[in-house]
């Protein structure tokens, strides 16, 4: 892994991954705020394993990076249904993860019989097919979350849903910046969104970057920000959603749902329809991926539980589908209630 | 500020602060859980500092840290009046201080024409009463709570409320303490407690040293834990209660509440008679401390948050009455409708 210190962008936009000249270029996001970390990837395992340590992290920002990890894969010479295999293990909640790399396999299957310039380039365009949609997608999703939203709006969001964890833009967060482009946004509240922090380390660095104005909270401080009585809507993003609507997110954006139902405050999950999972017919169903008890104990370095201590560190929860007042896609809002088993093609 | 390195007791338990030769012995609790440091204050300013800083935090540890604190103003031959006002204005929330503080002074009205020596002699005994009625409290708490629990129960609890909470022994802790010795406790779940981390640096201490088992959860895992059904019951602390039963303590605590009436676990409010204020008629005449930004963005030097972010940081947060399923207290469990006009004497 070689690092550089410059950031890519795709098609306009600030980017977390791209991919150029035979490999990835990766903002390493476990390095952010303190330093911006360009890491260049050129072997399959390097990509694996950035997935896996989340220095790459949000569904849709892992699919397009399985996208390209599996172009590295066929530019390498290796057997792709093993890196299939390999990138499908290192994250099992989100669904974008193996909506893309069932996409590209699609793709290889059909052109397999090609020359190998001809297959490299079509896998290549499928992989940027893969992210542009991301980018138009999270565009529009922009736009229909926006009109959701009353003037002057406080908002609360959880983890990182911006340019970071997609393509480009983000889902959640690109709601705020279409409310902030259209001059409607008052003030954001970001939980800080333990254990890894990415309301505080990642969240925090986009909106200062876009000037939104904003005050990062706590994630026990929620309830109580919403009993003043100044929150219009809570906006999350989502891993997976399940055919009957219930949505898997970062732990604690459950406990948000139910927050913002107690306090009468809409609750919308805001994704592309690649997050919708239709063959998983409800919350019961997604696998819940635990994570090290070390984040809990001793993020970043810093120990502040004692030796000895044991933690319960689950990566994601289960919203179910009657605490959502919408979810936002690029098709459009869907109200309850949520039936997508007809897929999200 | 002295510092030496064995734990201070009283009353036959560990106490987080003691008073002894003409000085206080204090555990440093910002020190913990990676260092045990006993402070020695021989300085009425010292007392404040230590207060304000959370060297010594829970309402009523600092309401026995400024009994004495009197004393050693007493002591230095320090206007009295002028010592209470200097301590009282440490931190605005807890009752318990001001409470202590009133009870000392009406101690020093009733003595000050004796002897200075008998003066001195009354004072460190009324102090001391404190202390130990105190403790005694905890003990008729741990019971009372005990007795609400079902066996292998399992429980959720916020912040510190241990024996360095208190003179000793421990309010909500005291009931865990009080199940565990019954043999009826099966788990602990405490609540990390952003900022300050008072679950994870202090509770957790405590529990290794009792032997009590728990897994550590952030505050965001509390909706998804209650969730799998498994929990029984939320202990939390407070740091005032009004007459009509609404509870001021840890920010977190509202939401817990409101998570364990989503889920029907019943939510209990622990804390000795001496935490209830019935001057103040209900939650909203509560003043809530704000704390430094810092403590959010920076936790114990570990800047998590980029440089430029800004945050919101209210200490406490208000539970209204509605959402206790009841006030244990040493003289037992509270029901609603809560009256407590007629004082906690």
């Amino acid at each position: 892994m070689m690092r550089e210190d410059r950031l890519p962008s795709f098609d306009g936009v600030f980017a977390p991954v791209v991919y150029r000249d035979g490999g990835i270029d990766m903002v390493d996001q476990t390095a952010l705020p303190e330093r911006t970390v360009v890491l260049r990837l050129t072997e399959v395992a390097e990509v694996a394993e950035a997935i896996r340590t989340m220095r790459v992290r949000g569904a849709p920002a892992i699919g397009v990076t399985a996208a390209y990890g599996l172009v590295l894969g066929l530019e390498r010479g290796e057997d792709l249904i093993r890196v299939a295999d390999t990138l499908r293990g290192t994250r099992p909640t989100a669904v974008n993860l193996a909506w893309a790399i069932d996409r590209m396999l699609e793709t290889f299957e059909r052109r397999k019989d090609e020359s190998a310039a001809d297959l490299r380039a079509a896998m290549l365009a499928e992989a940027r097919r893969i992210h542009a949609e991301d980018i138009a997608a999270n565009r529009a999703i922009g736009r229909y979350g926006a009109d959701l939203l009353p003037n002057d709006a406080s908002v609360v969001t959880i983890c990182n849903t911006g340019a970071l964890a997609t393509g480009g833009y983000g889902t959640a967060y690109g709601v705020l910046r279409a409310a902030h482009e259209a001059g409607k946004l008052a003030m954001v509240y970001p939980c800080e969104t333990r254990p890894r922090l990415q309301g505080a380390r990642l969240t925090a660095w986009e909106l200062l970057r876009d000037r939104i104005p904003f005050r990062l909270i706590v994630d026990g401080a929620a309830g109580a920000l919403m009993a003043k009585g100044k929150i219009d809507a809570v906006l999350a993003g989502a891993d997976r959603i399940a055919a009957n609507g219930d949505s898997a997110n970062k732990i604690g954006t459950y406990q948000l749902a139910i927050l913002a139902r107690h306090h009468g405050i809409p609750f919308y999950i805001v994704a592309p329809t690649s997050t919708i999972d239709p063959d998983t017919p409800d919350g019961a169903r997604i696998e819940i991926e635990q994570r090290s008890e070390d984040e809990v104990l001793a993020p970043y370095g810093c120990r502040f539980a004692p030796e000895g201590a044991a933690a319960w560190n689950p990566a994601f929860d289960v919203t179910p589908a009657e605490l959502i007042t919408g979810i936002v896609t690029e098709r459009g809002v869907f109200r309850p209630p949520y039936r997508f088993e007809e897929g999200r093609g």
